[in-house]
């Protein structure tokens, strides 16, 4: 034991363990090895409260929970808990105070204020909705226990994840505070825990890690809401233009079309403008900055947002992509098209015809095929290299290479796999139900309205000044070449 | 050079150079411009001393390695290690002992327990296999060196990760230790060594350390057993039923079907099943919360641990769904399904048959192909959103929302899938070889029957119950909506 | 606000804000809650200059910026920046100096040696060209200016990612320097602009540092080379063989084969050889070892880098595998194969020829197509586990049992798809265009030789003596069971 009296010597505020199985019977005189510990307070009895006290149990430090009502809150907890009041929790030997109480309960615990001077106070509480003006819950607590070292800590986490320690759902516990001895503190305690603390500065990020855990993808949901709002638009068009059009011009029954073709005309058409909206916003910013002479100048708002939301397009735009070559490799599965196979045989013998072959069609399909799996192949890696643990293992040039060069080639190809299948036909009129034209025609504008805008921007002269509008002042030339390279190419 | 007298005079412990290239001739004075580095001791000469000496060299520490036969030790360490004795180097100037002995001679070290008071000794043993119960090795080598201060440590990587640097495999080093001094200096080491320290507590952690390095995916074991069982339970089902029924009944062959078509029978029954195996216990637990009208209790450890490997089996499902895609895809390419083609062709022309269609299957495979795509569509989204550095992006909120609700909508369209493929078949009794009903028959009663649980708990009475158990005490209502609503969709 | 007077005395030297959105009016009395906090100063105005000064604004430190005009500069920074003299930020109350300038004008901060004495002085700037030789940016700044404490950090970063957060690309900013003190303190900086510092270890490591933004996939070139090397070869060899051959032969027009039919012979030959390269220099290491009896002596260099290089070649043999079924699965869309089926069916008519149907080629099809998918399954495990976030949450173990057991199970099964594609067809002479074998024949002896290889070092003898070997001393068997074991897998 001396040697754990030794080892003990060494200061150490909070000694964790975190192995969550309890201490098995098969480790005689481990109890015994584990000095003890300073104990943590909690406040309140609820989930959290429970799920923290259960926490702390597994990682060997004692538990003191303090509750209005003891006696009913004694139930709630294992025995190894010593549920007290909030009085005595607060007052007591634990230096780190968890508040698990709701905001609105705040004010109960302005008779505490004394007795958790100079103590670290952990908020983990969370609010009801977003955007929730006015100051945190953390800042409301600083104000109530002026006396206190006030970290905000936790709240990113559910019950669920501390009861069953991290899984799926990120390790992180982001930690602020305006003090840094408690923050370190807090942050150690998190560790034992078995989570990956983060610090988040100082309390002003109250407000943002309160945010944390009620956004839902608020980056995705332009990009969402615009390709489904373009996917049903193309639809409906397809719909009046392969089905409604012969149904009443020729009779014809073509509603089969609807759950496989239609759709496969549809994902191609938006799969393809939204590739063509990555690399649009970027021409837009350079031609601005030629314009103005200048990079210093804010852009427009919208091109801002444009800016940041290429990433989520661009994985759309592979999604939809993606959808479209399985619908594509799934049409010779259907009855339909082996109908129609059957059928034309049988018409060609009736008709005495003993061979058919159109060698332009052939090369036509061969083309329109090859390139758009090479499309496909290209999105893949673009959509491989946006994974967050992948483009963090690329440096920025690496990174701009694959999303700017390889997303460009990309484009470029999708766009002549467009144009092979559209071939001659964008000109024939027949073509044009309704004086409706084929949908390739429609997808094709902004993609080579991009590609030209690019190719123009890649003049010796534009870009010669495009660089220098970027390199900003002589002085620095040398240090900047390599993020003007990054953010000439980021940007285009 | 005083620039560097100067910058010495910072106290630092252990000068770290992480860049793995050997001090290069063309940079003249790099060497005289690092000041002298305590050593650091490593006792033992096997793969695991020699790699450790290596790489400490690197990172610029002198090395002290400690052997029994220091002459013939010699030999295998490069010519900069000062190799000694296990005395001398214990006794020596080195504050850091790497003690990499196996367990077994751990006795051996029991007269240098005086040299080592005081130092901190890391223990980088492992075991021979796992379920190992007693005391870890580092308690082992605690009570043998009761002076000395033990840490746990670099147990998890292995000879060929410490030779070449952190390469694929984690380039985490776990440590635990009752001194927080002591580990504190060895995750610093651990980080000059190029690698991510991670704080696992006190020694108790020693145990699971030492479990670490053995372990073979504990966590899928169930679910694979689970999956392979199944499949080749459906496998022999469809054999019978579709190889051996029409060879005993009509004397037809059709055992070419054994490779593909049984299999791709086999893939969508095992995929559906699985994948509602994923939600079915969600619902099973609430059942339980409302039946005893709270959720204290704890989960029978069947439900428990079915609950813990929901994404196993989630992931497991995906990977049978993908499959059975590219296997139906692939249909087409067989020349059994040319040769059918062309039969059926040649058969028309000699029956006078002109045209053949037949509008109900061709709705029913349009359909039924559509709703495979989506569902596929989805499932990819919920396996990506599994991936460790995807779902750490994620709040709570968003990942139970792709998780639950998006998983939920992914089954829903299987089982439609599912649906339309038998559509009326299931009750043609000339589909009921031997009294086998068809495979999707089988298929389908788990995933009805666990939608239909999740939408009798949709309902406004069960639901706003459920909600006020989950919510537990009537204190912390509002802390606790977002945890509530977060467990409520992880368990749902 | 005596809180706050509280919680500010505790130290902290950088008391940071990582909330990006600037104090909103809705806060009131955030502002006089942040005590102040010691300037940051920046040398410098270009971009670089500007970014960080920005970033530093929006974290809640004042900065002040070192200008040799500083008139001109004033006018680009933001009003909140106090841009002065050089001498007089560095001379200023600022402890931490941020110097972004480019080397070649480091000559001009000599002057401002003496008022940057015992500073902490942080180099940000990059070199224009890799593998420069001569000491590092930091190293020359280090003699420039002996009585700073110079730490090189956030070279890696974009004026890009500076201004608008981490994002997509890399949020870690590499920090080494020669003063433990010094490196901290920027680290904490680092966190509090809303990074994650990496502990580079001593100034030594600027050099690497230097050397990481010019990076572009370096350990790509050589596979990605050799691999479009080996594709351009066989499609050549493709091309002569089933286009040139029937032209001049027999004057058949196959030219239109060229887009997909020849990509996709190519595609799985390079596949397959790729693959085998992965587990051929495991067994010519092993190999070496058994001859020279020992594990000590140093693979070649051309043995090592191929070692280091399995990763890359594995992935892009999943690439082109990829590439290959969904050309493979594109086949039946052409219309050469409609027009195929049609003119079979219209010939049989007129032949007389009721039914078709070769046993022999329907099952060499079932079963080549089936064992292909197989492959490609197991292909994907082996990618998914090579995405970083994946392979570092496996242990030492699974990840070798993956990438060399279930690898070569893939290696395996892909042979034998290409044998049953082959099938008998290797032995036909007719087969022989221009005495060219098929492709096929080609494809096969590299992956079979490996096999053998392999089976052959699994001889029991073999493998002991391997073991043997590879455990080094007899000392430390024990211990080294684990890490042998991987290295065996991880070589084999």
């Amino acid at each position: 034991m001396t040697g754990h009296a030794d080892s003990g010597r060494c200061e150490s505020p909070l000694l964790g363990n975190r192995s969550l199985a309890p201490i098995s019977p098969q480790h005689p005189g481990w109890a015994e090895r584990r000095e003890p510990r300073r104990p943590v307070a909690v406040l309140g009895g609820g989930d959290f409260a429970r799920s923290l006290a259960g926490r702390l149990l597994t990682a060997g430090h004692p538990v003191v929970v303090g509750s209005r009502l003891p006696s009913a809150a004694a139930a709630l907890f294992p025995p190894q808990v010593d549920v007290t009041t909030r009085e005595g929790a607060a007052g007591g030997a634990a230096r780190l105070v968890l508040v698990a109480v709701p905001r609105d309960h705040f004010n109960t615990l302005v008779p505490l204020a004394e007795a958790l001077r100079g103590k670290v106070v952990v908020d983990v509480s969370n609010r009801d909705r977003r955007g929730d003006p006015g100051p945190s819950n953390a800042h409301v607590l600083a104000d109530i226990l002026p006396e206190a070292r006030v970290v905000k800590a936790f709240n990113t986490l559910s019950a669920w994840s501390l009861q069953h320690g991290p899984r799926d759902a990120s390790r992180h516990v982001h930690v602020c505070s305006d003090c840094m001895e408690a923050k370190a503190e807090v942050m150690q305690l998190a560790r034992t825990l078995g989570f990956t603390p983060v610090d988040m500065g100082s309390l002003l990020s109250a407000h943002e890690l309160e945010e944390m855990p009620l956004r839902l993808f608020p980056e995705w949901r332009m990009p969402v809401l615009l390709s489904l709002g373009l996917a049903t638009g193309v639809y409906i068009y397809a719909f009046l233009r392969d089905v409604i059009h012969p149904f009443i011009v020729k009779q014809r029954n073509e509603f089969y079309r609807i759950p496989v073709e239609l759709v496969n005309k549809t994902l191609p058409v938006v799969a393809l403008m939204l590739l063509s909206l990555v690399y649009l916003p970027g021409v837009l910013a350079a031609v601005q900055q030629l314009r103005y002479r200048t990079k210093r100048r804010r852009f427009a708002p919208w091109l801002d947002s444009w800016l940041h939301a290429r990433k989520q397009l661009g994985l759309l735009s592979f999604f939809f992509a993606a959808l479209h070559a399985i619908y594509t490799l799934a049409l010779p599965l259907r009855r339909s098209y082996r109908y129609g196979l059957l059928n034309e045989a049988v018409h060609m013998v009736h008709k005495r015809i003993d061979t058919t072959w159109n060698d332009e069609i052939v090369w036509r399909m061969e083309i329109y095929i090859s390139l758009g799996i090479m499309a496909l192949g290209l999105l893949v890696l673009l959509a491989i290299t946006s994974l967050p643990s992948v483009s963090a293992a690329l440096n920025w040039r690496e990174f701009t290479f694959i999303q700017s060069q390889l997303g460009c080639v990309a484009l470029t190809i999708s766009t002549l796999h467009a144009l092979t299948f559209g071939w001659r036909r964008a000109f024939e009129p027949q073509r044009y139900h309704f004086y409706m034209p084929p949908l390739f025609v429609l997808a094709l504008p902004l993609p080579i309205g991009t590609i030209l805008g690019r190719l123009v921007l890649q003049l010796p002269c534009l870009q010669r000044r495009l660089q220098r509008i970027r390199r900003g002042w002589e002085d620095d030339r040398h240090m900047q070449n390599i993020q003007d390279y990054n953010e000439l190419t980021s940007i285009l």
